[in-house]
């Protein structure tokens, strides 16, 4: 089953992928390697105000997760725009996820899980992935989660 | 017309490249990938007071564009020294930059495009890279902005 | 000598490479490159009292120090477990390390020389390495110190 079918089967379609804002592009490939530029949580061309703020303060747990997972479907709808196809993913190589987030809050695996459970949902053994995971002062629009991505691509 | 002259018809020469502080290297070569150490926005060979502090408290979005800038001329002074010629960049290919901020302040992207737009004015096409733009709670010398950087090289 | 009997005769065992704890793995190879995920600094198991909480507040200059040598002493740990032979590093090429620490902590470099020392006592001039260098907001179960890598192998 192709990824973009594997999506659908869970109901996801990927957006239009985000034009860049300034002078710098979403995704650069450099020989096998596909870099892709941090997504924020990103739904329907906005962040929306429940992804707004910090984790250890008005967002959830929950509400950071699905933060983090939008973040990853962003990641995705960006390389298939760079690749055409996203069956050319070899492998997810590295995520860095960023979590906007309190001095004091733990949880910052957890938030990130949301981002790592859809790429190996979308992409299976393909989609397990290095990572690393810090808790930051603050992200662009006051977004809750901020997830870049290098890809191995054929 | 050469990168450096590019630079030079802007007003921009590139300053000597500092010096490694510890057991770590300015950059390293692998394949076809240059990586190089978080830069700093020193300016004749300091963090001047002016780019010292966070943005959001001390430092004016303006101030930190600055910073971002000298971040990005920093790298380029390391790629020259690392690469002996800045002709041999093929691509940018992606930058990291962190900006020292409060956890409220939200024009992150706006700071970063100080470097970015440098990397773009001294290398074209080839300057449009992928990036990262996150607010930390603190950099090295209280400096305002950080940038590290991996290039594509022949 | 082998990089594991350097580290010996310093008195150094590798631990056991921790067990990824959620959808994502220690390390991932692409071509020549070994990605190892963030290390928390780990002591037996567990991040040890004395190395969690933030620089400037609760942890000083040495013990930050001591965790960031513990997040080398990590990667190195998941390097053999996804090489099979620490020989084959030939160099490490990145590190990026994350230091948990209050806005006003200034030296974070003297901090992240603890994991960049040990990286250089194990692999002589092939530890020799980039590195970019942050204070972040929190870090996963409040450990003062993460740090990720990348190495080339053959």
């Amino acid at each position: 089953m192709s990824v973009e079918s594997t999506l659908a089967s869970h109901g996801i379609t990927l957006p239009e992928a985000a034009a860049p804002v300034a002078n710098y592009v979403p995704a650069v490939i450099t020989g096998s390697l596909l870099f892709i530029s941090g997504q924020l949580c990103l739904d329907k061309g906005t962040v929306q105000a429940a992804h707004k703020g910090k984790l250890g303060a008005s967002i959830s747990i929950e509400a950071g997760q699905e933060a983090a997972r939008l973040c990853a479907i962003n990641l995705l709808a960006q390389a298939k725009t760079a690749l055409g196809d996203l069956e050319r993913i070899k492998r997810c190589v590295r995520l860095g996820g960023f979590i906007n987030s309190t001095p004091d809050f733990g949880p910052l695996p957890q938030v990130m899980n949301g981002a790592s459970d859809l790429m190996v949902l979308a992409l299976g053994d393909k989609g397990r992935h290095a990572r690393t995971t810090i808790g930051v002062a603050q992200l662009p629009l006051d977004a809750a989660v901020e997830v870049e991505a290098v890809f191995e691509i054929a």
